[in-house]
């Protein structure tokens, strides 16, 4: 097999983690490594941290590198390669993060919005490799998305586009930290879900989730979701298919909108996987317009645990 | 003052009549007339009757006619000139509309949707005319949209992209004829608004709406809903303010979603003018993201009651 001779390093800048890794133009990943962000110590700490982590990752380095792309939470100005605000890292306003990593390294930076980069991985080596517009559904912490029309991000004005999450799907639902009411990530944010399946489980006196849980509500997580499905509990099959349903009625929406009918979902919690697909494919069919009925598509991302270096490299190649 | 010396034809293209205008490049509309639609004897009939309504105005022409544009209800494909399906116009698949008026007339022919017709108008002649990237809401009786950015229409894969009058606000909301429960339409569209007016109106005896009905549930329009509420009246401010709120939560998923945020609201029942735009602007300011928030921008259309024939003969000068 020919070697691929070109290589990018990938920055997923997270919350609690910085993942590093080295990656080829054909998607592998061939060496990585995981710092700790050190959040709560402010962009200077945080940024000493990448540069920590990517020195690790070049030593005794033998890839030709074509450049960094770091993914990251918040909006961004891709052009400028700043960080304008990001609300889970402290501190983080305005931060030329992509000029101060181009000074160290010499290397070409590329900067985007983390659901962006995911989008942008699942375009150059996933699931969207063959297709020229489809919307991007993290499914994680919170609910995030990257439109991709015509094979480029679709940012809006001021570069913040793509926020599905906040699309309220009822106006009398609950309440979502961003302000509003029935966002869909009110429902399918992790911390969300998990609130959510606390306060009804005790209905559901004979779901399989109670023994794997050991009656510890704390342990209550989409992972044990998972597991309680793939066991055939109702209960879990019936948080997953509710869970499926209310994106779909997102998605049915942002269809309508936007006349995309492809959808690919990653993240963490697309790991409930198959049932999650099937209801939300269901529900965006029921509901969208007519003459897009036939088109909808939901697939599955393809980059998955390590979708977050993967997809920060990938703007290495998107933007070449 | 200069004469103009480019002037264009536009042909709105209604279930009723067929509004055919001369317009300069100033947007200024010189010459019109309407004929009938007559809708129910098919596309034959209809294009008859467009090609003698632009006869007509061409008779004793004097000005220098850049173009034609046409303005149509459904999903089109602009670059063919074909009508693909029209829900309002019995037996319209795949109409070659473009082509055949051009062979006619020897102009050339610009096809568009009627709610983008809409918002080109505003762009070229109208509210956006220095606006770059914004959303153009059409209160008729459905609701319609088109979105603009950068200076261009946004049309998604098929054509289709801007209906926002399918954007669900509420997933146990009232049904919607397009198969959808609590789209914006099923508020806000005409028969839906009176259809609950009619339903609620006996909650409020005091309103001065029962006077101007003459006590007749079926001369509720927004016509009559508008002029109560210049009267101050206490219901018809309430409808209007409702209205507002419920087109608010849409927009405000919509400026998320996209990172635009500057609406601008047209069609007959945005004649409930301040009020309307006000209760708009509350909720989506509400709503929306945070760094959005200082930049929700709410605004009338410019371009009133020749706002089909105008926007239509816009097409000619935007696509130059």
């Amino acid at each position: 097999m020919a070697k691929p001779d070109k290589f990018a390093i990938g920055v997923d800048l997270g919350g609690t983690n910085i993942k590093i890794g080295i990656v080829s133009e054909k998607g592998k990943l061939v060496k990585s490594v995981s710092v700790k962000t050190e959040a709560d110590s402010g962009p200077k700490k945080v940024i000493a941290n990448i540069i920590k982590g990517v020195e690790v990752i070049l030593e005794k380095n033998k890839f030709k590198i074509q450049g960094i792309g770091i993914g990251c939470p918040g909006v961004v100005s891709t052009k400028k390669g700043i960080v304008e605000s990001a609300p889970n890292l402290p501190g983080w306003k305005n931060v030329k993060l992509g000029p101060i990593i181009k000074n160290k390294f010499a290397y070409k930076v590329h900067l985007e919005n983390d659901a962006n980069a995911a989008a942008i991985g699942e375009l150059i080596f996933g699931a969207g490799k063959k297709i020229d517009s489809f919307v991007m559904v993290t499914l994680g912490t919170g609910v995030g998305g990257g439109i991709v029309f015509n094979k480029k991000i679709f940012r809006g004005e001021f570069g913040a586009a793509g926020e599905i999450g906040h699309i309220s799907i009822d106006v009398n639902g609950p309440k979502c930290n961003c302000g509003s009411t029935g966002c869909i990530e009110a429902y399918a944010g992790n911390s969300y879900l998990k609130e959510k399946i606390r306060s009804e489980l005790k209905d559901y006196p004979d779901s399989k989730v109670w023994k794997m849980i050991e009656n510890d509500l704390t342990k209550v997580s989409p992972r044990i979701i998972q597991a309680a499905s793939e066991k055939k509990d109702n209960y879990a099959n019936f948080v997953i298919e509710r869970m499926g349903n209310q994106l779909g009625v997102a998605l049915a929406s942002l269809s309508n909108l936007l006349d995309i009918s492809t959808f690919i979902i990653g993240g963490g919690v697309a790991g409930f996987g198959k049932p999650l697909l099937d209801s939300v494919r269901l529900t965006i069919s029921a509901r969208v317009l007519l003459p897009l009925r036939s088109r909808v598509l939901v697939i599955p991302a393809k980059l998955k645990n390590e979708a977050g270096i993967k997809g920060a490299s990938s703007l290495v190649f998107y933007n070449n």
